[in-house]
């Protein structure tokens, strides 16, 4: 009986740490996100790019184009939202946190961007992989709402 | 030293497994993409999913679109390619198939479809999880090129 108690203790244990690992992995990865929005809100690109990987595995998807490399993913956004009117308000919302692995995670969530004559909106899957300082986006895939 | 040796072995034995893993995987994979073409290719779109988890959690997103569940991402390809000639010829290429853990691994790829009148093309992100009856489809994320 002692053995049978000691075995459903280990069991609880290990199946509360996975799930206690996992709750942590989403809270981490949800902070990464509000972290991205908070830097893009203030016009820093720069600080929003930390929450890329920097890698030059690092992808970037959108339409048919692929940008690859973290170097890369930065210039075409700072190509594409070349000021402050551009860039506009960002929002993440509808945030859907999957972890894959003790790892690794995927992101399904919604984009929108309030700019003065336009909003642009859509949804975007992200791949996080846990390095040493933390989760990070090593692929992303975005698509916009057809205009 | 015997230790010693005994220790690299394992060591290497055991970076092996992974690898070999990780081989294995990418070949199951690429097989479950190739068999998706050919259903296609038939017009069998049943058959094209076969690929993707029989789950109500299954996910296609395509611009700022989430359709949830394996029935619902049937539909949608049912009502979008409701013939032949719309469903044209598929070609899957640039294949990047990369193991996130034993059971999990993202798919970078480009797809076209060749038809009479056009040809339009573009970009996928899946997300694959294995399951006893193989790997399967657990997230789409597909864009198309602008026309």
């Amino acid at each position: 009986m002692f053995l049978a108690r000691l075995i459903v203790a280990f069991v609880v244990a290990l199946l509360g740490s996975t799930s206690l690992r996992a709750t942590e992995a989403r809270s981490e990865i949800e902070n990464v996100l509000r972290a991205q929005e908070t830097a893009w809100n203030r016009g820093d690109i720069d600080a929003f790019m930390d929450g890329y990987w920097r890698s030059e595995k690092t992808a970037f998807v959108s339409g048919d184009e692929v940008s690859r490399g973290w170097q890369n993913v930065l210039d075409r956004y700072k190509k594409k939202y070349s000021d402050r009117a551009k860039m506009g308000t960002l929002t993440f919302s509808d945030l859907e946190i999957t972890p894959l692995s003790d790892d690794s995670a995927v992101v399904l969530g919604s984009w929108k961007l309030k700019r003065v004559n336009d909003e642009p909106h859509g949804r975007f899957t992200l791949i996080f992989r846990h390095f040493p300082d933390g989760w990070k986006i090593v692929h992303d895939h975005t698509s916009a709402a057809e205009k």
